[in-house]
């Protein structure tokens, strides 16, 4: 077990002295952030001398607190949250093809005051679906929820191959918006905006609020999905929402949220981690 | 042991999550900090969800920093080492008496936007003096070496009643500045500038850099320390310094410098977690 004594005891020589390098995430409200937590597990793992601290920051003074994070020397990275990922875009000094595709970044590396973003929310997805026993490629797929979450996850879709995706949204202008949107960065790709009816896709991915408990509508109805299909939702509480769970029962494969942010973490670590030469070929 | 298994095993739960409080210690440089190890170890002892990481700023940036971690509205304290202590003063709300009277500052609380300031360098000192066995009421002591330290211990010596205080510096207009700087926080206090004999003091203070090591020169002759004298230095590293070294094997009690920063970490602690009503009383 990774929580075993032994494995504490050896955490503690390195854990958080004067040399710690300082990673952050940024969000409002933060409380309920999973990265810290991750973040930490992980460095403590590895003997990193690196630590990362949740940050709450009100939007109106996200310009002024990441400014004045470039002038500490010991910062290496943020990790941005809601709502600030688009607005992070524009304070960075560069940012990858994707994150300019998505209009939104969840990582940025500090480099001798240089600010570097990409954004690790869809390949997190990407990679934690195929750790759920799912590859997208030439998979139709349904996307429900034409948010942040939704824009990133649908790229990544894109890039990894996937042969059509379907958009929904409660709100019909959201999906086209995305839509437009991916077609723009994948000329020539197979997106649609469709009503909420998951019959006849691969794969059924829940970007939005909806189904987290019980009490909740569904985002789509689990009967509807065809037999052999892959659902994934990215709500982190619960742990296994009750739209998974009924899906589920049916003998549905699932991909539980907290698989993207798990799958990003190791990803993020090593962006925060990449020399200035390696960013300047990013 | 506070190290054992079973205490490192009761502080997974509550280290470092969406929810912790952040505090700092922010000087340059940074890496020799032994703050973050202290106040860590008291946090997760006493299962307070906070914790102290260090901030590596330049003094061009202190200001710019300081004003934007107001907006971070989960951080509650910063403490201020070398060379921030001074300009730290102009950047607050309010400060102490001792504060104004010392002109420098060591910790500063986030309290709803603004800041509140005090300075437990000296208080720390006098502490940590008394827990080595040694109470300064009615003494005459001897402070060598007059920069911020030497400052912030003089001051609180004369406040827990020290009956002289004679200030040795090898730059004597040094000495003559924290002499008029004590007279005009406490009127009639027996203060003078020294030469470098420590004859005839009860408590002699290394406030200065000299005598960490054997390469180097001792701050003062310690066979010139009369017997049944008390000599404490501020040094951090080694743990024992030469000097100390030199005036134990002559059988006279002494005082490491640790003991001054363990005795404030309780103080500055409880100065940041103090609420708004406390504060507007001090």
């Amino acid at each position: 077990m990774e929580s075993s004594n032994v494995s504490m005891v050896g955490r503690e020589p390195h854990f958080l002295n004067g040399a710690t390098r300082i990673c952050a995430i940024v969000g409002d409200p933060i409380d309920q952030a999973g990265s810290p937590e991750r973040f930490n597990r992980r460095y403590q793992k590895l003997g990193v001398n690196a630590v990362l601290i949740p940050l709450h920051v009100a939007p109106e003074d996200l310009t002024a607190v990441v400014k004045s994070l470039r002038a500490v020397r010991n910062f290496q990275g943020l990790v941005i949250t809601v709502p600030h990922k688009q607005q992070a875009l524009r304070l960075l000094d560069h940012c990858t093809p994707r994150a300019k595709r998505i209009g939104a970044v969840n990582a940025i590396r500090f480099t001798q005051g240089r600010l570097y973003g990409d954004n690790f929310d869809g390949e997190g997805f990407a990679r934690g679906l195929a750790a759920s026993g799912c590859l997208v490629r030439g998979k139709r797929v349904m996307i429900i929820g034409a948010g942040g979450a939704g824009h990133a996850i649908a790229d990544a879709i894109a890039e990894h191959g996937a042969g059509s995706i379907g958009v929904h949204d409660w709100d019909r202008h959201r999906a086209e918006h995305l839509v437009a949107n991916l077609r723009s960065g994948w000329p020539g790709f197979d997106a649609e905006p469709v009503d909420n009816d998951p019959a006849g896709f691969d794969v059924v991915i829940n970007a939005s609020p909806a189904g987290g408990n019980v009490d909740h509508a569904f985002p789509t109805d689990p009967a509807r999905i065809g037999a052999g299909a892959h659902v994934a939702d990215i709500l982190l509480k619960p742990r296994i929402t009750a739209f998974l769970t009924a899906c589920e029962a049916k003998g549905l494969g699932v991909m539980p949220g907290y698989l993207m942010l798990d799958n990003q973490i190791e990803a993020i670590a090593e962006f925060f981690d990449a020399s200035p030469a390696e960013m300047a070929g990013s």
